[in-house]
């Protein structure tokens, strides 16, 4: 069996969000969606608790290594015990679990490095809670940097709904701050890492990429601002000459309709809004966050903690499932690729 | 005949662009698509030649004033003379026609504002061409606010695609100046001219209006930036204080998805591809832009001049189709009300 065949490590995120509850919703949905088999690493007993307030029979089996895993899945939800510290409620986060789900990440992260799971997907944190803990970083993607010995800016985040990719080239920063991270060097860097891994784990040799402009209408020639003449042509032009297929700067607003999006494979945009708007807008319910960059495939449902519907199973587990089965085809294509 | 039966105005835009093609092409669909009577102020020379190089067989017919327009509507297209000087030619914008571009909306506005048409509806202009013939306005929205006696800043830009209705606060400027432009007196004002004006032309009493924050996540707590505290805040509750049923910072990125949608009438966004960004996703070939704020009604397709489609044929009509009958329905809901 190699590695392709090991289950997805799955993380729980925070456990008083809405990790448990999509979790359990998608495990049960197993069979109907043709989900692949993933091993949980957290707390059983969180789980078991959610899966009673949720009115939900699953049988959740701790098992001591990941082999195990593909056979339990069938019958059972195989949970690698990482355990939480001190009392978990329903939609009520407490600085006593953050240890926990840092470990829950860290574990995932071995697991894949090691050849025992095949890509890691998380469920979401929350900052604020992690940030009064003392956890060191922003989110997600910087913490999974550190933990493959990367910089943060080897990580591009990159988000899927339907048939559209677009990544983002700065993301949780105030939009005043953007004019000054964007800089030519990292646009470029954000193009060829992103066109690497979408032909790693897309299988799209060279994929078109069309980059948007900064400023309305993309500065039309300069009397809307300045930042596409001096920093976006310039990156365009510079991965060009290293290869890419890359096209723009577009204005943004025409980029994302339906017509415009065959034209491309990946919409690289300027900061968050710019790339979440059109991903959420057309895919708010199975919209896929993805890091690209890493030296293993991670994928995560595209929405936050949602601690006010935890419990209540109002939760939609739809983004987890999607992140579940895009994972599984991306290590597979990653696996195959010569 | 009250001013509600007169005709729409449209004017020609740029005749250099696809203005005459869109008009012509709508005009043939009158009956098809039950397109209320308008009559195009401009020149009825570059209608015809434009016509045969579409091999459209439209019969152009002059007018005296606005009162044959209806009746002339059924079996012609009426046109109030506004000539263009120099040579027209399909595809390359001249400043030669420049000042026949404002006069036909100056005419237009006119029109309405004597009571022999209902609204105005406008066809695309060239910034860049009416800017080097000494044109001292941004857009159609500053030149109409000028026309009316208003201050540019009276003028309130609303975008309408499908059953989304969006208003950016700041437009056409670069967006390193947005976080200067933003002001808390700035966004009430639009959130109060939004507010009247979609009572009056939409029907809706008191409509829900929802705002968006500025940052990422809506600056999360002032943790990506203060703008929502410091200005976006104070300005939702001022004018919840004088009446209005305003919610918010909401974070861009979930506003826009079906369900959301749901849950308000008008969505006010903080700068230019946050509110258009959706509208052109959702809507590119049937948005429709507004103008608020002005003593009469005036819509115009949500698209540009597309000097390239002029005379081949290719250009859509659908977002003027749009933009007249939104129009003609928005200016009888006005002279309906009490």
């Amino acid at each position: 069996m190699d590695r392709a065949d090991k289950p997805l490590a799955l993380t729980l995120g925070d456990p008083a969000g809405i990790g448990p509850d999509i979790t359990l919703l998608a495990f049960t949905a197993r069979r109907a969606l043709a989900i692949p088999p993933f091993v949980l690493i957290g707390d059983p007993g969180v789980l078991a608790e959610r899966a009673r307030m949720m009115d939900l029979a699953v049988r959740i089996e701790p098992i001591g290594d990941t082999s195990a895993a593909p056979s339990v899945f069938t019958e059972a939800l195989p949970v690698l015990l990482v355990p939480v510290a001190g009392e978990v409620v329903a939609g009520r986060p407490s600085a006593a679990a953050a240890a926990s789900v840092q470990q829950s990440i860290e574990h995932a992260v071995a697991l894949v490095r090691d050849g025992a799971a095949s890509a890691v997907v998380t469920s979401p944190i929350s900052k604020a809670v992690l940030a009064r803990a003392g956890f060191g970083f922003p989110g997600h993607t910087e913490f999974l940097a550190a933990l493959a010995g990367l910089d943060a800016s080897d990580a591009v985040m990159m988000l899927v709904g339907g048939d559209l990719k677009v990544v983002p080239v700065t993301i949780h920063i105030p939009l005043k701050d953007v004019m000054g991270a964007l800089t030519t060097a990292r646009i470029v860097k954000t193009l060829l890492i992103s066109a690497r891994d979408v032909a790693r784990y897309f299988g799209v040799t060279r994929p078109r990429m069309a980059v948007t402009g900064l400023n309305p209408h993309a500065g039309e020639d300069g009397t809307m601002g300045c930042e596409e003449i001096e920093t976006i042509v310039p990156a365009i032009e510079a991965a060009r000459d290293q290869g890419l297929d890359v096209t723009g700067p577009h204005p943004a607003d025409t980029l994302f309709h339906a017509e415009a999006r065959k034209a491309y494979d990946v919409a690289v945009a300027m900061y968050h809004d710019q790339a979440l708007i059109p991903v959420k807008t057309l895919a708010f319910d199975t919209g896929v966050n993805l890091t690209l960059g890493l030296p293993f495939v991670r994928a995560s449902p595209d929405h936050g903690t949602a601690f006010a519907l935890a419990g209540t199973g109002k939760a939609s587990p739809r983004s987890l499932i999607e992140a579940l089965r895009l994972a599984d085809t991306m290590q597979r294509n990653a696996g195959a690729a010569p």
